[in-house]
């Protein structure tokens, strides 16, 4: 018999049908067991009856571990107690294979634990719910680029030179030559933009990062779009209407994991257009109110991002922070030479930053002069300056970390539990 | 004056627009300067008239160099003779930045200098239109699988062991650990179905190949569904949907590309469901009929491939390989123990295997046996048994390989040209 999906029950009132899927709870009382059966669309109470089933089936119901596997039958019925409005009267069961004793029990866990066993956790209603949002915000990144003209345009994940500095960087013998993992595709989508005009790419990239924060995974996922004839402005625009659209389709389609996260959509809710928009300047001036002086010239800490972050009820564009904080590619503001026409965006409820990004250098002479002043092997760059040499015009981009994405819209509080395998300084398993 | 793209020109006809792009070709003719601009959405024929223009804004457009950027007003005007159908009347004409000599002139370069120059040379018709049907068939993937309740779950790009054979890894150290990049996100796959029912990844994966052929890049792009409770025929029944739906997408979205790649669109209209499936067996009989003679247990190289896949008007599925010619994980068939539940699809004109999946080891005992068998440390499996251990079903899936499929599409002779930015064993720039 067809499978029925726990998700599209309710088309099937009163009629039999087929679950497959695992128990993922248990309770009994004399003549009846309710079994909580999940199948990866949702969670449906299985009630088996005494009087309605064969002796055989009741026994295999009362031995059932959690999470063996089962095929169920039965009827639809509408259950106004149920979280999806329905329940099913069992007449057959069958056990597909016998669970030995499940490792995440109810007992509390340690996090070391649940993540040495993160291929069994994913099956918990929490850890679920997470990677449905996340999903979703996958999607709907991508959507939106891909409905407004621009064109995916792959980076590579192998590279022959540091972009983001060289202390980051994961090596492989690739044929007896360096190569480096990418820590980034910007400087392919600033080349692929004057191919394109709007050009994103979306893919893992990578840091070594020695420091154990709840920020923090050596790999991680990164959407970083890039348009031909952009100014900051223009920049700042798109990251504002890309970040509001994205916390719109998770409240639109995962309302019910957003619940089982217990998170409070209100504050996703104020997540509008416009976004506030302050100077780094302006930012010092907030942290000075907030106690905290930090002298002109310094990049800010986590700390400091959580503390403006909080400031605001949504998330807050943050500008022109010093040249020197930020990376040779970015273009300087010409009303102020010390600054670069940067933006970081942090997200609100102290989450800090998800976004970086610009306007990018594009004159030649100016570009190899940066290299030059950053101590990189211009030889590596020249591809990179051609970008220069061959038609250059004004261009920004940027890019969003998806787990930091995650993090803010589910409201965790470690960036561990936003990807199925997290890979973190102690953590390359399973 | 805000920027029209040439795709959007034709809602403005009789308008004066702003165009922002780059001078892609030009030809003169006493009076008149006909200048093809193009800006990432298309290109147009800009026309310079003597009259119409100041003495400074003709002389610009004589001067214009190759790949120029430039901007450009004028009156978008009906013309029948325009791939487009329009073209605009230029008013004025600014250059953004003079392009020094464009190195990918119009004499024949060889491919090592165009794979030198690949961020110039993929604003080339050709590039644009290849990675453009790329753009095309990695969206329509995404949303085959999205739209059919599938969840998206990033497999690691990091892990500890192989899955595909220990020759062809990259590895790297991972904080005084080795690491080693991965081949395919099928184990996790697995686990996650049990969470989810239905599951993909979608990622780049890694070989260190050392052979030098069209089919073959170090970096490639791979999308692996996973679905519980399916067998090797549900599979075989999703592997040809999806591959229909994909060329279908294509050829409703991707037309005028195809065209700039004169490809032979008949071909593609044929990929219609049914696809044939045959055994090993019959391949082997359909190989002799070819003159070939493969003994029975040995696995095909690229030739037999090629041949079987010349042989079928559509893509070709061929199940049930010896065991012994596939991986360890592998269900047996329990009609021929020597045979394995799998499934490879090859496509037509020669394309070959664009598809690898089948059926999983669902019993432990018997997965614990083959692991002994490969010779695999079993405590690294011990996470993907617990995949048997807890809850184990019937489960199968596949991965399909990005490049080969876009290969195909296009009809391309090497998949070098398929990805932005290949990485093959002497390419590891630009």
């Amino acid at each position: 018999m067809k499978q029925t999906y726990i998700s599209e029950i309710g088309k099937h009132e009163g009629q039999k049908v087929t679950i497959r899927g695992w128990l993922y709870n248990k309770r009994s009382s004399g003549k009846l067991h309710f079994l909580q059966v999940r199948d990866g669309t949702g969670i449906v109470q299985c009630v088996v009856f005494k009087g309605d089933v064969s002796e055989e089936v009741f026994g295999r119901s009362d031995a059932a571990t959690q999470e063996s596997s089962v095929v169920v039958q039965g009827v639809v019925r509408a259950d106004k107690r149920s979280a999806i409005g329905f329940e099913v009267g069992v007449t057959d069961l069958k056990i597909v294979q016998a669970a030995q004793e499940y490792p995440i029990a109810k007992k509390d866990h340690g996090v070391g634990f649940l993540m040495d066993h993160r291929h069994l956790w994913l099956r918990s209603s929490r850890q679920h719910a997470i990677l449905r949002v996340r999903s979703e915000i996958v999607k709907a990144c991508r959507d939106y680029y891909d409905e407004r003209g621009f064109t995916l345009v792959d980076a590579p994940i192998f590279t022959p030179t540091a972009c983001e500095g060289t202390t980051t960087l994961f090596e492989t013998d690739y044929f007896g030559e360096k190569a480096y993992l990418t820590q980034s595709g910007q400087l392919y989508m600033e080349a692929a933009a004057m191919a394109f005009g709007k050009v994103y790419c979306f893919g893992p990239t990578f840091r070594a990062e020695k420091s154990k924060t709840r920020r923090h995974l050596t790999e991680f996922w990164m959407i970083e779009p890039e348009v031909a004839f952009y100014d900051l402005n223009d920049d700042m625009d798109l990251a504002e209407d890309f970040v509001a659209y994205v916390v719109a389709r998770v409240l639109a389609n995962r309302r019910p994991e957003l619940l089982v996260l217990e998170r409070d959509v209100a504050k996703l809710e104020q997540v509008q257009k416009p976004f506030p928009r302050i100077s780094y300047d302006e930012a010092l001036a907030i942290l000075k109110e907030h106690g905290v002086d930090v002298p002109w010239g310094e990049d800010f800490g986590g700390d400091e991002e959580t503390m403006l972050a909080n400031h605001f009820d949504r998330p807050v564009l943050v500008h022109r922070y010093p040249a020197r904080c930020k990376a040779f590619y970015m273009k300087g503001d010409p009303e102020d030479a010390l600054k670069a026409l940067c933006v970081d965006m942090l997200a609100p409820e102290g989450y800090g930053e998800i976004i970086g990004g610009g306007q990018r250098e594009d004159d030649l002479e100016t570009l190899e002069r940066k290299i030059e002043e950053h101590g990189l092997p211009k030889e590596a760059f020249e591809w990179y300056l051609d970008v220069r040499r061959y038609g250059s015009v004004p261009h920004a981009g940027f890019g969003l970390g998806i787990e930091r994405t995650v993090a803010w819209i589910c409201g965790l509080k470690h960036v561990r539990e936003t990807i199925p395998f997290p890979r973190m300084l102690e953590r390359l398993r399973p």
